[in-house]
């Protein structure tokens, strides 16, 4: 489901427009409008490509998807970020390989000395290594909690931030618009008398609010801050997207609940990883209760695999790896490169369709680069000229984006 | 945590007597009650039985926990099903490794033609096999859901089970008492308007309501059957100990929902693995909404574990592996036998102390093992002769069980 699905979605695009999770259909996209208004006769680039995505599909593990062709229709619903397994296929490949004996990790507990008890060791020294390297957030100081998803830990957040039940009404959360189609449905679905959704929050009226920050945006790639500054206000975090592929790395970060996730980092969508980074211990130690209660703890083998590819990651830019030419040992500078041909493909495609307009290119220097490079949203929002509300995500598959 | 945590079962305790996770403490209490009541001059068994547990510490895995001794304080909170661990570390073992190559299992989903779209086929294929093996669930005709370990499908089922919000009222969720300690926690975190924890089923007065079943029951070990009769309510049936160590198999079940959970079946609690069958479609449906949207699905490393490993309980029994001698193969016959031997030494070492008193040994013929044996809960109940809202968890360790 990408991070954009369901219900939410649906209500939002119909409001604001129509949400392309871009990272994730990118490629399909491009390859869809270009068979459809270029025509048959694709290139000699285009031919090599469809050739690389048949033969991914052809290996493809267990999606149960179909394989992509020129035909394919795009699913704008949902998006999977399945592009970066072909580094995972390439020589750093092998040093994430993880191999879990039968009698491993029973235990529900990874060490009981730490407030996250359920947290492997492994994993919460791989979080704060990667940080260190790339300086996208300030770890250190930091309670470190890790969580099915980095959904789960907004759910977990929203938990400790709440004020304790028995108070008159349940806080409002907000989030500036346009803001993660899932949001809504994650807050409001279970009818908490906790919190309850108050959407845009540049509409917001009120001191007491919870925050959803959500930086770069998904749905449109832009640089977030809190919008609202009351002082009994607090915010959430959610910097999924805050990696060198995506965006500029401009600040190490150091705000009071920040959220990761392995789904858009490394492309593990699968494994369902996320992380927290928490400054004060009493809100963790209530993020970790929700936790606690809700899954009572996270998958250890999961834990251990993300570990593994983390430390690869890192791995790869400290320790210079032997057989790894190119980018090929640089998951960030691969990304990069991957994210940033596929929007070249996309802006052609979009350019040509006359259908839908896309965000202007951003650039800025990044700290972790050493250089100025262009923003490549992992999620992107395009508009059709008119009537939006009709063209919610619905329509645009069964009728092939035909306006 | 166990199956037995938190402030629910704190004030449970103190409302209906100590509860024992004796399945995941048994060694250590059957050890302290030894020590401490036969003092030191312990048999020639007794000694023998101590340097394993010496043994199996020393090579533990990450759990964090000190090494348990004839001076360890027993840790009524809460368990861990780590007893198992021999039996994965036998011959059995090496067939339930798992190799998790770094690009596998990066996408969302699992099989997009299937209803729960992120069920690792090969999981779903073990869980059928499995119930078919065992007899203990009808599968057939079920839908098969994963979960984040058996309490998200709890949840997952309260949320599908509820009637939609704008009800006037939450549904009133019940249990007959003694109920497990985290059914009321689990219900009312999050203050839900869909459902609301209303205490012991058998005092429940009204027709609408879901009842929570967990047969064999957690705190007692008793096989239980909805006590509520009326049409318009529903039934959730937690099946986690309906397995042949734990108490003889006498129907194959088939109600509307039943869950399961790898940690009580194999011992694999870290693996975070739960399934539910699920009669309606609808139903599991929206039990799948609510994964999606609480985690997006379900960890895929341990859907594969947890497959290979269910896969390698089933070969155990059909396909009689060479070097595997005595139950070494079989895990229901061992885990059987260990729940045997720890029911033995703590019902000699309570009756010893004469503070606490245990529930009376109960028999039955089991289909799966074609004999007359006897129960040997997963959990157990103890309790003080007086003024039992004393002595709750949270006294019990610190005061070392003294009266």
């Amino acid at each position: 489901m990408g991070r954009d699905h369901g219900d939410g979605l649906v209500a939002i695009a119909g409001r604001i427009g129509v949400v392309t999770s871009v990272a994730l259909n990118l490629t399909v996209f491009a390859f869809y409008l270009r068979g459809r208004f270029f025509g048959a006769g694709a290139g000699a680039g285009d031919k090599e490509a469809g050739k690389k995505v048949k033969k991914a599909a052809a290996i493809a593990p267990s999606y149960g998807k179909p394989p992509v062709s020129a035909d394919s229709i795009i699913n704008l619903d949902h998006g999977d970020p399945t592009m970066f397994e072909a580094f995972w296929r390439g020589p750093m490949g092998e040093r994430a390989t993880v191999v879990i004996p039968g009698w491993q990790t029973m235990s529900y507990f990874s060490d009981v000395g730490n407030l996250c008890w359920f947290l492997e060791p492994g994993l919460e020294r791989e979080v704060r290594r990667l940080h260190r390297l790339v300086g996208n957030a300030a770890a250190e100081g930091y309670h470190v909690l890790v969580g099915t998803g980095s959904m789960q830990l907004v759910q977990a957040a929203l938990y400790a931030l709440a004020p304790p039940g028995g108070a008159a009404a349940p806080i409002s959360i907000v989030s500036p618009a346009p803001f993660y189609s899932s949001y809504p449905a994650v807050t409001d679905f279970l009818k908490s008398g906790l919190y309850r959704w108050a959407g845009d929050a540049n509409a917001f009226e009120g001191d007491e609010y919870i925050e959803l920050v959500c930086s770069p945006s998904n749905p449109d790639g832009g640089i977030r801050e809190a919008v609202l500054k009351s002082k009994s206000g607090k915010a959430i975090h959610d910097l999924a997207y805050y990696w060198p592929q995506y965006t500029p790395i401009t600040h190490m970060l150091a705000h009071d609940i920040m959220l990761f996730t392995v789904s858009k980092c490394t492309g593990h969508a699968g494994t369902r990883i996320g992380w927290a980074l928490v400054k004060d211990r009493e809100v963790a130690q209530k993020m970790n209760k929700y936790l606690e209660l809700n899954t009572i703890g996270v998958s250890k083998d999961s834990q251990l695999r993300a570990a593994k590819i983390l430390e690869t990651v890192a791995d790869g830019y400290e320790r210079q790896p032997a057989g790894a030419t190119g980018d090929a040992s640089l998951l960030f500078h691969y990304a990069q490169r991957q994210m940033m041909q596929r929007w070249r493909a996309l802006r052609a495609a979009v350019t040509a369709s006359g259908i839908f307009s896309l965000p202007d290119e951003v650039a800025g220097f990044c700290t972790f680069a050493k250089d100025t490079v262009t923003a490549n949203p992992g999620s992107g929002r395009t508009w059709k000229g008119v009537d939006c509300r009709e063209l919610t995500m619905v329509y645009v598959a069964p009728c092939r984006l035909t306006p």
